[in-house]
């Protein structure tokens, strides 16, 4: 690996004031939506095409010089940290919607755009680009997490959303990895094999997204529950019944609590289901009527549910918040969002260990989660300075990842792998994780791209 | 390479009579469904267990003896045949299910299993697995060239229905690619690098697939139009309008009066669409009535629907036997079906320009297609004895491919590369070509597995 500096000159002339080495900028592109330590890149670059990042790749795979991507700095899971140095390849000026094609219900945009921008822009198509983290993340560092979120019981996650991306290789070569048909047969699926590598296998320079139509008719509501299995096992009867929910999420007693708080609602304090319904006129009717059975049957004591968008927004806001609701009871204390994912017949039992395991921990947490999909999330809340908190923390989410995996699930449903949770990686898939090896030497073999991601340093 | 006698020798104390060295069992096991002559594998082995195919893989490996997985032999691109000889894997032997988890919406299979036994034996549990390519083909050739058929508008292809499988490797290392989460952002999605990869990575001893529920209602029927381009805006209109139409097949003119002439059936010959909604009862009802006013609009000249199973399969079977229909207007040729999708803005160009060319070309053939994906087939019915016609449908098959390429599209949807569409590859995709032979090189660096499929013999 060349020093910073000798690679500094050698982008110099491409990137001119585009690249940074200034400490407060280097640092701003480090980890901080974690407990995991920062962990600074050497240089900061704002390139501003794909030809640009086909350069700077070609200068530092000839330098051995690591390089990792930056999208809007939300991964969890310390994603865009720069544990061997390097160059953080800063992509919000690459973040413009260069085509919407209405009639094949794709956009083609550059990675550094957020969800939120995109769909702005997109606004006067009646077009939507539906998955939703929660945060304002970048498309490019969606794909690259496959992060889904409320939305992907309906519409699936980035895998499921992503047609086509050009991506910059280790060596600087750019490739197409699909095209505009909505199928293909057509050799291996590099799509998939890039969406969900964080970085690892290629730098994200352009992405073809599906779009869908705006309904015609959204119901959304709430159902509240006596425990967490009543609420479960509504979500489970909902799915068999094919019902097709556009969102259905979980919140515990706490969390509701915390949302009542920090949203200034008047909730009883219980397991509640937020749900919502879309689609055309009758349909959408229908399947709130069943839902409403299926709740009734088992065991909600409240149901109500609004067409009105204002109404509606007031739980989505409050679902959207529930992380900084969870923080806000716990003044001065960080906060952790992680994630799981089991079969849904297995969640009830999962959220119920995993609540069990917060009170004998002594942690202060809430659960909340993306049900239909059997995805939940345990924010915790601790003081990343005590060693102790941290200890138990850390405890916590092993016996959390652990316990998905022994349900027959996986240790990340969306957050990704990043440094957090590769020790659980081989627990998970055994042997596999040899074969990400081999595939990322095989397109990596300098170990430039995101070093030390999903595999730990120097073990590729 | 070793000599199939000496690796026979090394088989056979596993295998006794399950490997087989006979001529027409070896004749068998090659391709004869299409045009590209038929090369026979020098042994054919029936494993029944995991474990069997992995001691198979490492005598294989160690002797550098290719490995070519069999499942129904009713793949269209020589995915079968062998080329450079070898051992022929016929997966008849492993066809169990092994669990169904209706609570979960899963069922775990063995590859060998075809896709209308899979169906019967999950009867009795009210889900169904709908992936329907037409042929019986067995479930882990499906997922090895990444097959859809008339379902995959509403649940997507073999890609969308895998949750995870279990292969082995090209020396007999046993992995699992996923887990029985309905989504994960755990390392790189091998699942979907081993879909579509032809067994050229590995092969595939179990998958986990999803279920769906039987809907509580079906309607199906039909629409005919004067031409084709009506035909193809009035599915343009209903994908753009969100509904979510569980079938909608063209046949064009030609292949309507094969149909009325095989099937026994009186419909006009015209441009015809048959299509299917189903789900629950008020918003299939919706779908249907709102298709109704979208084919109007768009020109239609007939609009029939029926509930009734039986008048409905009427049309399901007639589109079931499209291929044999089309053969029988032509006594003593034979058939070729090949594919193609684009996007569907281009759909109506593209099949218009492929139908113009089979009438400049002089060729005998038909189209339809799954159009609500951007999919279709032409039906060639030629003389492959007669090297006129051959040259005539190669001259076709390359231009289809080229054109579905420049408007965007995939030269194949659904039926992979094989032998029969390598040309068209580095065309469609260009250098990611060696990005796909990176990583086989790094899976199988000796080319034991289904050499010469995807890529040319020799050339990975």
């Amino acid at each position: 690996m060349t020093l910073p500096h000798t690679v500094a000159e050698a982008l110099a002339p491409l990137l001119g004031d585009r690249l940074h080495t200034a400490q407060a900028v280097r640092d701003h592109h480090a980890s901080t939506a974690t407990y995991i330590a920062s962990q600074s890149p050497d240089l900061v670059a704002y390139p501003k095409s794909t030809d640009e990042v086909s350069q700077i790749l070609k200068i530092c795979h000839a330098h051995d010089f690591p390089v990792i991507a930056f999208g809007a700095g939300s991964s969890l899971e310390g994603q865009i940290n720069a544990p061997n140095g390097g160059i953080s390849l800063d992509m919000s000026e690459m973040a413009e919607v260069l085509e919407v094609c209405d009639e094949d219900l794709l956009v083609v945009v550059q990675p550094g755009i957020t969800r939120k921008r995109l769909n702005e822009e997109l606004r006067a198509t009646g077009l939507t680009f539906p998955i939703d983290p929660g945060a304002d993340a970048s498309i490019g560092g969606m794909a690259s997490t496959r992060a889904s979120g409320t939305n992907a019981v309906r519409y699936g996650t980035m895998a499921d959303n992503i047609l086509s991306m050009e991506c910059v290789l280790a060596d600087g070569e750019i490739i197409r990895t699909g095209t505009r048909a909505k199928k293909s047969s057509a050799g291996y699926d590099l799509t998939h094999l890039m969406i969900g590598a964080e970085g690892t296998l290629g730098i994200i320079t352009e992405l073809t997204l599906k779009l869908r139509g705006i309904p015609d008719k959204v119901i959304g509501g709430m159902a509240q529950f006596d425990t967490i299995e009543d609420a479960c096992n509504a979500v489970i009867l909902a799915i068999q019944c094919g019902l097709d929910v556009a969102r259905i999420e979980l919140l515990d007693a706490g969390q509701i609590a915390a949302c009542n708080d920090y949203s200034k609602l008047d909730l009883k304090v219980c397991p509640t289901l937020f749900f919502e319904f879309s689609g055309h006129e009758a349909g959408t009717d229908e399947m709130n009527e069943m839902f409403r059975e299926i709740a009734t049957d088992c065991g909600a004591t409240e149901y109500k549910y609004a067409q009105n968008a204002d109404e509606r927004n007031v739980l989505w806001t409050a679902r959207h918040n529930a992380y900084w609701a969870a923080l806000a009871q716990h003044p001065g204390k960080k906060g952790l969002s992680t994630d799981a994912c089991v079969p849904i017949s297995r969640l009830a039992d999962c959220i119920e260990a995993s609540n069990n395991d917060l009170i004998e921990s002594g942690l202060a947490g809430t659960i909340l989660g993306h049900v239909g999909d059997g995805n939940f999330h345990v924010i915790l809340c601790f003081d990343p300075e005590n060693a102790d908190d941290v200890e138990k923390v850390e405890g916590y989410l092993g016996r959390m990842s652990m316990r998905a995996i022994e349900m027959g699930g996986t240790c990340t449903g969306e957050h990704g792998i990043g440094q957090g949770k590769q020790k659980y990686l081989r627990q998970e898939v055994g042997g596999a994780v040899d074969v990400m090896k081999a595939v990322k030497i095989a397109l990596d073999p300098k170990n430039i791209l995101n070093p030390g991601k999903i595999f730990p340093v120097g073990n590729t």
